[in-house]
């Protein structure tokens, strides 16, 4: 499989989730920002503006290549200077209702002149109130993807998804988790390359399904301040502990696009910790490793 | 001079500037908080609330000890176990108006068994909106605390801020500077921990004569976004470049008052740039390393 068919395929996700994502809004369009990367390659990003739904955020795609950073190198041990050549789609919507949750998703793939590659990805869910039926129903459909390709995949990925989207400092993890996958490879390419588009395709129908079940829920302004206290954990998560974030801030990468994930209207308060018995304080027993959201319930 | 007694001096500061602010701010008080480290020592957190003019501070004081964290170790290169020393006092504070700057203050004490020993510490300001003579006025006052004790380290310690406070990712620092210094142990101790003391002596007078030449400035909502999103590449720096700050939540340190100087609301922007000849484009122009703020004018 080329590489250049994966970005095509990739870049044809990014066009399919931007019109499904219009569409369930129903008031907002996709902007597109193109952009080109010193070095070699370049992307587009689509910015989100004027929802109904969402508040913030972005798909963005990109196609990168040229002389591989010296960091890269490093971390795989390589001495002699090489070439590589990265595609992929990431996704971060923050919306206005704090009843509809945060979503990720993010779908990569990374080749070097070594003949190493690889494919990583995933979806994962951050509601502002854990809803467990809406846990359970997510799960299950991440659960359904990985099983169209391997058995195993659900199991190994929701441990790795809890694991990396983990807030150590604060010892509660980012959200529900979902899936999260790196460096995969042990498959000929184009089966997974199926894995990772089925990955892709598998997120519009799954999120506006969410968005519609909560948008029309009210809320009050003490919803809305809980909402810009867990805006500021997903900051702290980025910023602080996500790899790829982390990277592409000390290699150059295009800030713009990189920081595209981070909330409008975020806020800290010293201490906070929500009313025993309340909803976030239930939403905050939720934020662990290891629950078995398949069958919560 | 004995480290007990660095730690009695610093924490007099504290009550001092606690005290110096509050009567600057007319209605906000410093609540305690204090608190215990496993593994020894603890600290007193003082919050602001209730304030008229500073939306969200505190004034942290700690005196921490025991076994050296592994990682402390490693950046010194010391293979043997070891017991180390720290205390010191950190302050930020976010005020509502975006005319009242942001401000830093820090001054610290370390050692450790092996005879290794240290001052550190700055001042640095963040306006939301440069005005050249209160930039200048504040370096000023900065040089005259420096010309007190070593006439090297006014240029010394303005370098050192100006390459500290820089958002790399951004090309811009994260406001106009002022004094930093760090491993400093090349005089002996009672002479820098006077230099240290005088740095927290000189912060209180300085930022309330800023609060109160600018309190008044009436302001638009248009502003209230700019500050926002001032505050966003405050909180970038702080979760991605300051060692201090990396270090502690790496290292387990106490994370409220760690994360004590993130502010309340703030927001993040895709691509944002102010309109050419703005205010705002004026004051971006001015986020640069090197620049004389002192002959400004």
């Amino acid at each position: 499989m080329l590489k250049t068919d994966i970005a095509k395929g990739f870049k044809n996700i990014q066009t399919e989730i931007c019109h499904r994502l219009s569409e369930a809004d129903g008031s907002g369009i996709f902007q597109k920002d193109s952009w080109t990367r010193d070095g070699g390659g370049g992307g587009l990003t689509r910015i989100f503006t004027g929802g109904s739904i969402i508040e913030k955020g972005g798909v963005n795609f990109s196609e990168v290549y040229g002389a591989t950073p010296e960091k890269i190198l490093q971390s795989f041990g390589i001495r002699e200077k090489s070439d590589f050549y990265a595609t992929g789609v990431s996704i971060v919507l923050h919306p206005f209702n704090p009843h509809v949750p945060i979503i990720h998703m993010n779908i990569r793939y990374f080749e070097m002149d070594q003949g190493l590659w690889w494919f990583g990805g995933g979806i994962d869910l951050t509601p502002h109130y854990v809803v467990a039926e809406q846990a359970q129903w997510f799960h299950r459909q991440l659960k359904n993807l990985c099983d169209r390709h391997d058995q195993s995949y659900y199991s190994r990925f929701k441990k790795w998804a809890d694991d990396y989207f983990f807030i150590r400092h604060r010892n509660e993890t980012r959200g529900i988790g979902g899936i999260f996958f790196d460096r995969l490879n042990d498959k000929p390419k184009d089966i997974l390359y199926k894995f990772a588009e089925d990955t892709g395709k598998t997120f519009a129908p799954v999120y506006t399904e969410l968005m519609h079940q909560n948008k029309n829920e009210s809320f009050s302004p003490e919803q809305i301040e809980w909402q810009k206290i867990r805006r500021g954990r997903y900051v702290e998560f980025n910023l602080v502990w996500d790899q790829g974030t982390k990277f592409g801030l000390e290699t150059q990468g295009r800030t713009e696009s990189i920081l595209m994930s981070l909330p409008p209207m975020a806020s800290w308060a010293y201490n906070y910790h929500p009313d025993e018995g309340s909803e976030e304080a239930k939403t905050l027993a939720l934020l662990k490793k290891d629950i078995d959201w398949i069958n919560i319930m």
